[in-house]
């Protein structure tokens, strides 16, 4: 009787989010000639915008509207007014909470609403951005490129792993905190000596973990933002790592913790370790006190997420800000001087919007840099600290980590999410963000916050796991180690050392051939996205204007034969024919996957 | 009215302990003229026995025993008959609690008796052990003998320090037990390394804690007795070591650890490292087994001090004997090939006297090697599990390791004992050893298991503590670091690394002048022994026919001026006359000592 569908082109135009200024046209259907339909549009926690649908068809309701009334979310829902004998009757047609066919509500107040997010402008990233296939290494972890594997300078009261097979382990005190940090050793010179290796495995970008000076192994707890770390190596070993990585036509982005610092760093200097002139805990004078918030000085303060290790920054605070990106001699501009490819912003949550901006606005000096945040959820509609943020909106993040599609992968290759549900989020996730966003994030299975993906899929799923990486629109990112077969569960075990000796070959072949499809296949890097499924088979869908690529998952127990009829398509396109021709007898085996590609 | 004094020539001979067969005379002083007097002697846990004395003089009632009834510990004291209007009167005489002079008792249940130790054999020791100054190495935290401090062969999952001035650690899981072991790196190689340097610091002996196969850095967790720890190096380094020190006219001896074995050796072998074939916990059928008690087998067993790291053996089980003394091819016959100079046996109270008299009777085939017990108390009453332990007292442990020597050093110096209470202490050991076990005690003034002497006296009398370690007869042997300045309180804080870069200059000197002293003065190595004392000065008296070195410590705030007058001897010397010229007017400067030698 009622009818819209946010993917369908003939419902709504255009697909997904819109730019500021853009027309939005949707069509609403139904088949009752006794109705009227409004078009309501919620700005996002503000003011209720009606607008006439007008009547095109005896079934066609239509609206159009232009939104250049600013960036941001825009909810919307329609209004249906059925005139009856008794007065006139209203229901409202929402969101059924993912996008897609919607459902009728009786009462204004029960409506989830459609989101349609409008940006500022479009993002594109850097070109060599969009072709990568990136490598997030964990520097301790890596390789120590040393003779005879000498430690450069070990930390005082620190421990070195005996062995690198050694299991992670955290060196606790009888309160819970740590007590002593733990070292393999890996540094830049090994991730130097190990270019031939990521080269070989399709590798032509790195995502480093912090590498300025810090008291942990993990370095989020940043003692000089303007020193490389010495267990680590020089500048001159950075310098060298970079210009290699270039000549390699490799790229590189760096690990920008700027949310909090270390309590026994310069700025903050807990127990005097940079002298007692410097730092805000040791001097109430100091140029870093009105970074922190102290609630009984000193040893009173603010700190990130209450862990007392990690001072937590006013990032308001203009000499701060001024510090890390506004002035000339900025951090940023330090380290973007050694001609590193981008950022990586950890907790961009805890960032205001203004200081991304700022950041942001500091690279724009330089169009080759790209800027990812660190954030878990659905970037496009992330309240934190009760705010909605504006990072995907333009100006600011060019993607981020896709934590939301590692879940979904997770969940449906686990059972607990069915292929219908798993498209469903997908597509809603398309829909949610800006297409330019999208494309970025940066597509991680795992890192050094999660679980390995081997440990959370199993061997048999993980290639599925591998091949949704890969197929899926955003920037694959290995997580070192994945390609080696290793292992483990939340931190410390995901954080190994690389088993430089015991790669397993099965697994870094399947690293390899995807690569290597990614880098060749053009759909896999710009094609369009959809999806599709049957009862236990997930398809992703990438299209050009002339060339198809398909990938079917079939994560279950039973070998699969797949009738074209039984498939369900989240779209409608025009080489549905051709499509059907291809996939009429696609058989799957169980636990494995198809991919199949060809011109229109 | 009554009098007798253990320590007065005139009133017993010999002085201290006797050997099976001698004659022991006691003579008895009293003004009373209707008195009689009977020599009463307890044998230990066992019989009273009543000697009459006979009246030699108006003032003098003597008795003579001759001690052939056995080895062991004999309790005598005196019986005074009065004869009175009334019936008889019975007094007792004994001892106040230590030697000396004693004290009258109404009641003979409440007599504290003197002890005489009654002993097998004289049991002088190796020569070379009598000249010996010792210095106790404990491996891991001594040196690391290889090119750019590569660590030999690390042990599975465990941790390396970052530097070699990190304060030791111990890595706790949340119950509090050892989740990693912490190294250091010490090697074998070290040690050759480091003998110029203790040639030069006037050291002829080495006492090394465990070095065979083990999981922790202490190595008192055995698990294979015929391999040197792999850490520490090969057999060929072991016996480079053994060769380079006896070059040097060095010696060494090694840590004997019998009492117990570690989980994951190849005797008991819990979680299978040894294969699964081997080991009691792993199979029942090990030749093994017998070796351990199982209360519920595997997991349920007898552990030393309940640390289930350390399955307890059974020291009576034949087999275990035969592996470790009594067959051809035993764990001390393997070492004693390579010619080190003897063992001191570990926590000696917990093995039975018959094993290690088993062990000096396999020692007995090498008249040069030296046999010392772990003791904590006084070794010639020590009772342990119900026992009276008979290892003093010949054919048994050479000495014992002198920790109440220690005791008294730092109670002293601390101010918590008086120099009258000290003096009577050093007495009462000198009396209640054998003369030559007395002589043959390692005295240490800070151990592997002690905090170490600084910490626990402090800047300002750590020479004199020093000064009494070398003057007090037994052998003298430094805890490693202790003449370097190392700090540190119990286990870890006394297992610091060696501070090779800086060592203090003085302490060192301090240590150099009193190795210096003791090699030099026939006095310090074979006089005799007795002490003296003022008010707050301690005296150490060293003396031959011909030869008196005098130590007087003065560890209190106060300059003092010692006028010969207000000196208490606690025995009367011939050379009475000569020490007063001396003495007559000794000044000791507040926390200071001074030692005299002259030719009498």
């Amino acid at each position: 009787m009622y009818y819209f569908n946010s993917w369908n082109k003939e419902l709504k135009q255009p697909f997904g989010a819109i730019k500021v200024g853009e027309i939005m046209k949707v069509n609403f259907k139904t088949d009752r000639p006794d109705v009227s339909i409004k078009f309501i549009i919620r700005r996002d926690f503000g003011q209720r915008h009606e607008f006439d649908m007008q009547k095109i068809s005896d079934e066609l309701f239509s609206a159009s509207v232009k939104f250049d009334v600013g960036h941001g979310l825009y909810f919307y829902y329609f209004e249906i007014t059925e005139t009856s004998d008794w007065g006139n009757v209203q229901h409202f047609y929402g969101c059924s909470g993912l996008g897609g066919e919607g459902v009728l509500y009786v009462a204004e107040q029960d409506v989830t609403p459609y989101q349609v997010t409008v940006f500022d402008s479009e993002d594109p990233a850097p070109d060599w951005y969009r072709e990568s296939v990136f490598y997030q290494i964990f520097p301790d972890r890596f390789h120590n490129g040393n003779a005879d594997e000498k430690i450069n300078a070990p930390k005082p009261n620190s421990f070195i792993y005996g062995n690198k097979k050694d299991e992670p382990f955290y060196v606790k005190d009888e309160n819970g905190n740590i007590a002593r940090w733990d070292f393999f050793g890996g540094n830049l010179q090994g991730i130097i000596d190990k270019i031939p290796y990521l080269k070989n495995l399709g590798i032509n970008a790195i995502y480093l973990n912090p590498i300025f000076s810090a008291t942990s192994n993990h370095r989020y707890d940043t003692n000089d933002y303007l020193q490389i770390d010495s267990m680590l190596g020089s500048e001159e070993d950075f310098k060298q790592l970079i210009d290699m990585l270039h000549e390699n036509e490799m790229h590189i982005i760096l690990d920008g913790v700027f949310s909090h610092v270390g309590k026994e760093s310069r700025y903050f200097n807990i127990s005097g370790k940079y002298g007692d002139e410097v730092g805000a805990a040791k001097n109430p004078d100091s140029p870093y006190f009105d970074w922190f918030k102290f609630e009984n000085y000193p040893f009173d303060y603010k700190s990130w997420w209450g862990i007392k290790d990690l001072p937590e920054i006013d990032k308001d605070n203009e000499s701060f800000r001024d510090f890390i990106y506004a002035k000339d001699n900025s951090v940023l501009t330090k380290w973007n001087k050694f001609n590193i490819d981008g950022w990586r912003l950890d907790v961009a949550d805890e960032l205001p919007d203004t200081f991304i901006r700022g950041i942001r606005e500091n690279l724009n000096d330089y169009p080759d840099k790209v800027l990812i945040g660190e954030v878990w959820e659905d970037a496009s509609n992330k309240i934190s600290y009760g705010q909605r943020r504006d990072y995907i909106l333009g100006n600011s993040l060019h993607g981020a980590m896709n934590y939301p599609f590692r879940d979904m992968i997770i969940n449906y290759l686990n059972g607990n999410r069915s292929a219908h549900d798993t498209a469903y989020n997908l597509m809603t996730l398309s829909e949610n963000y800006p297409k330019d966003i999208f494309y970025n994030n940066l597509n991680n299975l795992g890192t050094h916050d999660t679980e390995r993906i081997l440990t959370m899929v199993g061997e048999e799923n993980n290639a599925l796991a591998v091949g949704m990486m890969f197929t899926l629109p955003g920037i694959p990112c290995i997580y070192y180690g994945d390609e080696a077969g290793l292992t483990g569960g939340k931190d410390p075990n995901n954080r190994k050392y690389m088993p430089w000796d015991t790669i397993q070959e099965a697994k870094h072949q399947l690293y390899k051939d995807w690569t290597s499809k990614r880098l060749s296949e053009n759909t896999l890097k710009h094609g369009e996205f959809s999806t599709f499924f049957t009862e236990n088979v997930l398809g992703i869908l990438r299209y050009t204007d002339d060339e198809i690529f398909l990938y079917l998952i079939n994560p279950s127990e039973e070998d699969i034969s797949i009738d074209f009829e039984t498939i369900t398509f989240l779209q409608e396109f025009n080489f549905m024919a051709d499509l059907k021709e291809k996939l009429n007898h696609i058989d799957i085996s169980r636990k494995s996957s198809v991919d199949i590609s060809f011109k229109l």
